[in-house]
């Protein structure tokens, strides 16, 4: 029975305003997707106050997992979800994959997608455009969040989408611009959808402070509770109190993006290795830490109280 | 019957010494792959002289077919090829879906495979030549073409790539910078692997001087004898002559790369409609060329005397 239907798009849009929660893809010892802690993983951060999940995002590595992964993902995290959160379903790739996984996450329960940025190297603004109706006009029941990696994408671009596919309701945004992000989303309506700052917690706050209202975590996978405090400061206009908790997940969020994001994802899951949670590995082109840097991920968690 | 087994690797490593084919991938009016059109387009490529033709490369518009859409094409080469050129499948994606292509290659009989560069977006050293290691030693039979399109990967990785997987045996260098290029190239072994200039006909000539003995094109779809004249010219170290075509050709591949490549590949295509080879038309992200883009082309047509 999918949950969608249950659901305006309404209540929709304002979940978005919150800690949207990319969960890890955890593996067992032989690499494959292990079910029963992935659903643990998604249990807790629902558990912890998370009220909104995206399978199949970057930390969860998306791009290192093929087509029959990405369909058990989304389902496991349905299932761990139990209608208590919203489950919006990374996908991506060409338009006809893009459909076909879109409509199976309708099957399986999720209200909402999160359209991957193209990965194709020639993207024209009417391509753009037309990229993101194809898919989001496919499942009307479904909202849309497209997911914006690109300085070159226009405001009015996004309005044009939001004309041509009216269940596109939030923008995630995850350029390293508030400039461009307060002008993108004034241009495109900034009441019109739901914006989420796309870069994390570090960048949270610059981007609150120009209109974003929800803002999508990694973090959270290991803490919830910090993540879900920076959130509530910010909701209530507390930046101050936002920036303690800024300062105090500075060391771990700038371990992740060190060397061009190269151990994004191995960081998160290293710290959940040491709280017995799951497995450090991560999938090639991504590698797991050498032994310093895991000791520094333990001194990390020993400060959050965590260890 | 595989090909593979008939041709040394030595062979292979010295076509790659040459003008590196990257087929359009014609549509039919419903949109899907029309492959009448796409036998004769590699047909004329190789009676045009060609030797090494890349099915599912960026000008095939890779990351807009779906998988059994990539398997259709990289058949239709073959077929169209019939022993007469090489075929360099190009296979990318998580490591299970390209080991799968790469597979489906060798069986089909493909003598190389070409690896694009890993769309994850968080890549560490270790892990890229894990990632391209797990996927060329899969197939020991194929050679394996790496498409580097990333500044940071090192010549050090690239010799650690062929240490761990002797079948590499060439490299697509697409950096926009030939003294990157010229020190990667040295570090990892200039005789060791063919050095293929990824970036076509306009940086060929600045990258053969410092080491490149082939290059990749997408214009040859067009008129396969300018692309083969500045590759003889290259080869016989006429830079005079070869900076003839460049100028001849400047103007075309100025309009695919404006605009962040937007129109690379619709360019082409228009081209091709022009000369009545195939429809014009390209998926998005890509677009359709606006009118007075299509007249900009028929100009070029003209001065190169195939209209």
């Amino acid at each position: 029975m999918p949950v969608a239907s249950t659901f305006s798009f309404d209540q929709r849009k304002r979940r978005l305003s919150g800690v949207v929660a990319i969960p890890v893809t955890p593996f067992d010892a032989h690499g494959a997707v292990e079910s029963r802690t992935y659903e643990n993983l998604v249990d807790r951060l629902i558990t912890g106050g998370v009220e909104v999940v995206t399978p199949n995002g970057n930390t969860g590595e998306f791009y290192a997992l093929d087509e029959a992964e990405t369909r058990h993902c989304l389902e496991l995290t349905v299932k761990a979800a139990a209608g208590r959160a919203s489950v919006v379903a990374g996908v991506g790739h060409d338009v006809t994959t893009a459909i076909r996984a879109a409509r199976h996450a309708r099957e399986a329960g999720a209200e909402l997608i999160m359209i991957h940025q193209p990965v194709h190297p020639y993207v024209s603004a009417d391509g753009w455009v037309e990229y993101h109706r194809a898919i989001a006009t496919a499942v009307p029941e479904l909202g849309v969040v497209p997911y914006v990696r690109d300085a070159r994408i226009e405001g009015g671009l996004l309005a044009r989408l939001g004309d041509a596919a009216p269940n596109v309701i939030g923008v995630k945004y995850a350029v390293a611009d508030p400039v461009r992000f307060a002008s993108v989303a004034r241009d495109a309506g900034l009441e019109r959808f739901t914006w989420i700052a796309g870069l994390a917690e570090l960048s949270a706050p610059g981007y609150f402070a120009v209109g974003a209202t929800g803002f999508t975590s990694g973090l959270v996978n290991v803490a919830p509770a910090i993540s879900l405090e920076m959130f509530h400061s910010l909701r209530d206009g507390d930046f101050r109190g936002a920036m303690d908790v800024w300062e105090r997940v500075r060391p771990f969020e700038e371990m992740r993006a060190a060397d061009g994001n190269a151990n994004n994802v191995s960081v998160v899951k290293e710290a959940l290795a040491q709280l017995d949670l799951c497995r450090p590995e991560v999938r090639p082109p991504s590698r797991v830490l050498r032994h310093g840097e895991r000791r520094l991920v333990t001194g990390l968690l020993e400060k959050w109280g965590l260890h």
